[in-house]
This record gives C-alpha cells, structure tokens and sequence, in this order.
C-alpha cells in the first residue's frame, strides 16, 4: 500500500503561491526558423498549492519536463518546439494532464549563440547572451511570457571624458532588459538582445582583429555614456518596440573603482 | 575649469528610478544592546534621476556611506550605530544634505553571527545568518524599511517516511524571510532569524557533540517535514509577529536528486 | 600602419606560464559513437610567452577555437568532433598554425547529459552532470589529458546510525574525480561519472516514482556512509580503473549543519 | 552507550590527505600593531586521517576553532590574536590536544578595509581586499603558511593605444597574489596588497572626487599595460619583496569582449 501523504490536510491551512522544482538542469531542442538549435537550460516549474493539501506530487513535474523534452535527447528529433516560449508552454500543458493547479509557472534559462559580423574586417564572430523565458499560467487560464536577457557591453564616462581633454575612463557593463507580455505577443529574445547590445557605448565581440578593435575603440570614444545613458536608451528603445511591462537594469563595472555603479527603472 | 556633466540635458529624456552604487564592501558598527559589533558588508545606495538631469554625483553617495561608517574603521568607536535599520537612515540623512533626491534606497548586506545553546550538551555554538537590511525613503519623505534574513535548516520527507516504515530522505534546505514595514515598526532581525529557524524539521548547528548530533536526529525524526509545510509554518508565524508584507522562499536541497525542490508565498 | 605592440621587449624580462582567454562561451557539437550532441561550453585557452616578447596575439587564439567549431553552429554537421578531447586537441593544432608557442593548454567546461533507469520503475531519467577538459602540449610536444567530473549524491552517516537506533542524518553530496594522463589512454568520462555516482550512499535521480523513491531509501540506509568512506572508494575504484594521476574530492552539504564537510585525497 | 563510528577499521584501507570541515563562517579578532580589527571569515580546518581509521571526529575541529575564538565574539576582547596566521597556529595547537594527527591545515578567507589617500584630494578612501591566509603543519612538524590577496586594479591596452593615436580600451582587472613560505618568514598582507595594486595600470579608490577622477584616469593613460604586463610587474616585485614561493594569476575583464583575458605565473 502506498501513503499519498501530499493529499493529507497539513497542520497549517495556508494556500502556497509557488510550490515545484528548481535549478533542474536538462536537454532542450528548438526548431527556429528552419534550424534546430540544442540547449542544456536550468528549469523551474512551479504551481500552486490550496490550503486544503499538504504538498504537491514534485515527479509529476518532472515528467512533464522530461515528457516534453525527451525527443530531443536523440539526435533524431522527432518533436522539436519552436520556441523556448512553446516548449515552455507545452511543459504547462502536460502539466495539466497529471496535477490539478489554478496557476502555474514554468522558467527556462539558458545561453544563447548569435553570430555577429565584426566591425572592419567582417569576420563571423559568436557572441554568446544568458536568456530567461517563463511562461505563466494564470488563475483565469490567460498565459503570459516574461522574456529576460542579459548582454555585455560597455560604458565610457563622458564627465572624466569632458574635464580630460577626451581621455577617460572606459569598462565593461551589463545590460538587462526583461519584458512581461500576453503570450500571443511576438517579442524575440534576438530583437531584446540587439535592443540591449545596440544602447552601450559599442557592442562587444568575442573575436576582433586589429582594424576591427580600432573600430571598436573609435565607436566608444565617439559615444561617450553613463550607465544612466545605457538605460534610458534601452528602456526607450524597449517601450517603443516591444508591447508589455519593462524592466530595464545596467551594471557598470567600473575600472576606475572597486565596486559597481547601477541604474535601474521600469514601466 | 570642472565640467559636470551630469547636470547636463540627456538626449533621452526619461527618469530613472534606482541610480547609484553597488557593491560596495565597507565596514560597519553596530552598538546593540549595549555591545559594539563590527560588520564588513556590502552597500548599495541609490537615488531617483530626474528626466532633465543626464546623471547623479556618484562620488556623493560614497561620501554618505563613508561619513555614517568612517568613526567605525577606528577602534575607538566614536559614535556605533545602535542598528543595521539606524546606519541606514544616517546615511540618507547624510545624502539629503548632498545630493538632491525625491526617493532613496539603501541596502546592507551582512553575515550575523549569534550564539546558541546546543540541545543536549548545552554548549555554546556560534551560528551564522545572512541578512540584508533596506532603508527605503519614499517621494512623501516617508521612510520604510525591508528586512531579510537567510537561515539554513532542514526537512525531512513525511512521505518518504510513511511508506518505509519510518525511514525517509533528509537533506539541507535554506529559508527566506523578508519582511516590509514602515521604519517605525520594531522588528529585530533576531527574531526574524529564530521564526525561519524554529520551523524546519530541526534548526542547524555548527558544534554539536554526540548527545547533540542524537538530539537532532530525534528531532528530526519526529517532525518530518515537507519544503511546503516548512514555508506555511514561516509564513504563519511571521504573519502572527511582524506588522508588515511578508515573503517567505525555501528551498530544499533534494538529497536524492540532483536537483532543488522550493516552495514561496507572500502576503 | 599598424603597430604590433605585442611583438615588442617588455620592460620586465619574465617568461609566462599561461597567457590567453578565458570565460569564453560558445559551440561545440560532438559526434560520439554515431550521435551528434551539441554543448554550450565555456572555454580557456592559454600559451607561454618568452621573456622577449611583451604580449601574445589574443586574437589568434579566440581564431582558432572559433575556426575549429564553426562548423559546429549551423544545424548541418559539417565536421563534428568525436569527443572533448579531440576537439582540445584540434583547437591545439589550428594554435600551431596562427602563433609560437612551446606550451599550450586548452580547457573545456560543460555539462553532460545522460539517460539513466531509476530503480524499480525503469522509468528514463535524464542525470546532469558537470564536467571539464583540459589539453595540455607540454615543452616536449607530448599531449597530456586532464579530466573532471562533478556528481551529485549523498552520504548517510553512520555514527548518527549506530548511535539512534538506525535512524540518522542524510544529505546531499558532490563528489568530484580528476583523471590526468597521457593524450592517447582512453578515459572515458561516463565511466568517471560511473565511479564516483556509484560510490555514494546512492546514487540520485531527477525522476522518481514512489517506487523509486522507496528504493533510494532503502539503498541510503543499507548503504551508511561517511564523507571519508565515500572519498576512498572513488579513490580506490578510480586508481584500479583508470592509468593516470588521481584526485578526489568529496564535499557533504551536512543536514545538520550550516557548514560542509570534506575528503580529499590524491595519487 | 555511545558508539565510535570513527574509530572502527573501514572496509577500503586508504590514507586520505585532507578531511574535515568546510564553509564555516565565524568571528576572529586582530589585534594587530595595537589596534583590535574584527573579521567574519570563512574558515576550513582539515587533518589526514590514516588508512585503518573510518573517520574523524569532526566536532573536535569546530571546538578548535570556536576554542581559539570564542572570546573574540563578545566585545571586551581577553586574548584577540596578533594576526590572522597567529590565529591559525592557535586552531592547529588546540587541534593538537584534541585530535591525534599527522597533518592539518586551516585556512581563513576574509575581507581586508584598508585606508588610503585619494590622489589628489588627499581624502581617505577605505578600500576592500580579499584575503585568504592558509596555516599548514607538515608530517615533520614544520608550519608552512600560504598567503593570498586578490586586488582590484585596471588594465589598459599599449596596442589600441599605438593603434589609435592614443585612444585605447580599458577595463577591470583582478590580481592575485599567492606566496607560501615557512611560518617564520613575515610577510605582511598588506605589503602583498601593495604590490598588486602598485603593478595596475593605477590603482582604483572607492572614493574619487572629480580632481582624483582626473588623476586616474591621466595615470591609466600615463601607463597603459597589458594584463602580461601586470602579471610580470607583480612577480618581478614579488620574488624580490617576498622569500616564498610565488604565484601570481591577473584577469582582465576585457571591455571590448564578453570573455575575459588571463596572464598567471609561478616560482
């Protein structure tokens, strides 16, 4: 005989917004646009607990990861989504099938590749960015996307610029842009990140051959920018294109300093 | 000639609500009861920008943290802070003479280490927590305050235990609390510390002796405990104790799988 | 004109040991035994720079890891690489090509992903597992390996055991096993993964029916293990299995605790 | 009755090097040259255990260390410790009463505030330092120590800057200065210190009023240096300064990339 102890009433009648499996990490396949791309995300699935139970079953969650994921394990995918944003929702709804909630939650983080064209020489360079889709399901059965990427670039001071005679000091910085939105809007995490990557003083490249890191040099003396600068450009730009909530942060990790400095707003 | 540059018209004209440092280590002390207590934490203040001002005087928000803590690096204490929640305040006070603002925040993040008593051996056993104390100063120049502490405990599965004969699964788990009142409310972090600690299956040690180690296994055994009944216990006592929005986050460091199971509510 | 400062004599004359690039995040796809699987891994690739020369070309470096896993980013496997190692090695190669060097070393970090059966419902679950590769061209041309794996299990204590009547403290563990050995010896790293998941009180799974559950359980508790006995019998497994240099280090995230214990050992 | 685990004979008879206790954060004060500075480290205290035991006792370990601080957590201060390595031979001679061993170890990681005048405002700017100081007593009873600092500087790139007509790309660097040297040999922290940030392009300040910022940011570009460069400057001084052996590893949080680039050496 086995016990469902998760069905018993517990001691402490109190509803749970968010009860499941975190920092699960697993095998992904997307079919985008013709090409399917393999990752290995961290997962979060998450639902709600009435007070009436004392726990929810956590493998049922897990199976729903695996049920929507394990085609892609085999190199012949069979099922590949076509989204970060689908396979998320297509997690949500095995989950239907095996465990009652009213909400549900489902997070995927991972990296994403982009090949760029370097500035001078026009080399291909992959440029790597952390992307965060979660898909929510809401109590009224609506489902939402909350979109978040997170891409390095770089701020170059322009007040030390102006009291130096055009020396000053330059760094890396960190921008994130995260956009909540109904899941019928098309956002895609590539146009976030070229929102991203487009406000810093210059983008960054992981491969620059001298002509191109000359450009690169040139394009961040002639766009000198606070972190404040970054993120309004980001937050505007954002606002402008993408329909939802945003959430703009910048981290500058100052050379000129031992900490960092920060700016943050949001809609 | 000095430019600033900051007070320049930025070509975007759009506020920003959180601009300033972060991660900046210092050192703190903290007068509590009558003894000084030396802290090296990790600050972050920031302040609103207008829309019409390209940026803030970073340099000016230092200043307000170095002048709040500068008597504290001195071993003769000049002037101790008698709280985490009262060095917050001083430094915006500090800011207000400044630098102009119409909302402020300040965050301090530290360990707390406090003594306890060993269940069975009755020794002394010194316990660390993390806590993050924010000061936050509304635009009505109201002041609220956000207090977190960290605590790692344990569960111990019910289900597990109920279908193999009282054998089950244990491992750590990590509780969150935070809580967000006005400034005025008292609410001693030690006592956030003890609600998140006396709920898991048993609270942790860093000295036990044999007859300890035994005393918390007993323990254990007798109160299994799912991550969800872990947070609802959080959540209720909290609720019960502290007048303000209360959010609490376990998670349960799976000893049998490999990845985290979590559970999260608030008020 | 274009000034090659690296070429130039430094002021201090002092030969480095390694100078390259490290934290790069790309693409890699690995065709083993006839299936393709694709990683995100992150990359350091390092050379030694003689006493005359003040800095080595970075760019050549990112160059030749990008020229050897290109391919490896458009869906069609032009050239899949047969395993890590290879591709070190062939990253290695490409090196020799761009720019001088006596030494060279090439570090590869990912995760691996394999299926497994849980213990009494058969189900397939897909167990992640850390891993890293590093290539290392010595002085003398020779081509050595050095391999490590990171698994996720758990020990069970016990001294709790004898001293409370067969019930005790349980918690998770991550073993960790280094290999390091001539290029040419086969090792490999689902065997290092098999040695030290075998050596835990059990291993763990990210799926697990009641069933399942119950079996884990059960193999915990007939399984009492330290984190020294867990420590040894990776040790000794891995010296009779795999011809090379050992090390082991075990870490047990202790229930009862706030801190770790550790075992750590080497041949 | 109380059983001794530890004691018995293991089924596998292997030596292992290190095991004990890890992550434990606690309280240690310093007095140091007259003046009482408190720190909250971490602290990890391990010993060999012989082939034909099954384990240590490691409560004993954490009474070595609550023993050798205990006083320290309460404010008047009977006995604070002269330094951090005095500190660590006290844990190891109380480790000598209380656990027979062969070998032992002790290492503390902790935060270093140190005052420093900005350059040209003459203000006193604290700045924060990673420290870690190891204690090792050999099988030989020999005490061996193993000191660390890890330094926040800048790196400023010579070849943009003959490239570019003096424009270049700066950014965040960090360097870490490893020395272990027999216990007699002084070797002041903050002399370690000091040669990591003198060997930056400059060196950084939490504190930087505009006539500082102006002072760095012309000594940056008075001293543009690749991460080698830096790498070389503070081994050259190292070897000179210290009698030990050296090990030196500086990144450079490029601003221009997404990666980081590396320089590390040793004696």
């Amino acid at each position: 005989m086995e016990f469902e102890t998760q069905e018993e009433a517990p001691l402490i009648r109190e509803p749970l917004r968010r009860v499941g499996i975190t920092n699960l990490r697993s095998v992904a396949k997307i079919n985008w646009k013709g090409k399917v791309y393999t990752f290995l995300p961290l997962f979060e699935v998450t639902i709600d607990l009435p007070a009436e139970k004392k726990g929810i079953h956590m493998s049922r969650l897990v199976e729903s990861i695996t049920g929507a994921i394990s085609e892609a394990v085999e190199e012949e995918v069979m099922e590949a989504h076509t989204s970060l944003e689908e396979l998320g929702r297509c997690i949500i709804k095995r989950l239907e099938e095996k465990h009652p909630h009213r909400r549900a939650e489902v997070r995927i983080k991972t990296h994403l590749i982009i090949p760029r064209k370097t500035p001078a020489s026009g080399r291909t360079s992959y440029e790597p960015y952390d992307v965060e889709v979660a898909i929510i399901k809401n109590e009224d059965g609506s489902f939402e996307k909350l979109l978040r990427v997170k891409v390095t670039g770089n701020t170059v001071c322009p007040h030390a610029m102006a009291n130096n005679n055009g020396k000053t000091h330059i760094q890396r910085a960190i921008g994130e842009l995260e956009v909540r939105a109904p899941f019928e809007v098309e956002i895609p995490l590539e146009e976030m990140v070229d929102v991203v990557e487009g406000s810093f003083s210059s983008p960054t490249y992981t491969l620059l051959k001298t002509p191109d890191e000359n450009a690169v040099v040139r394009r961040m003396f002639e766009n000198p920018k606070f972190v404040e600068d970054v993120a309004r450009e980001i937050f505007s730009k954002a606002k402008e294109r993408f329909k939802g909530k945003i959430h703009v942060r910048v981290v500058s990790q100052e050379s000129i300093h031992k900490h960092d400095v920060i700016a943050e707003t949001w809609s």
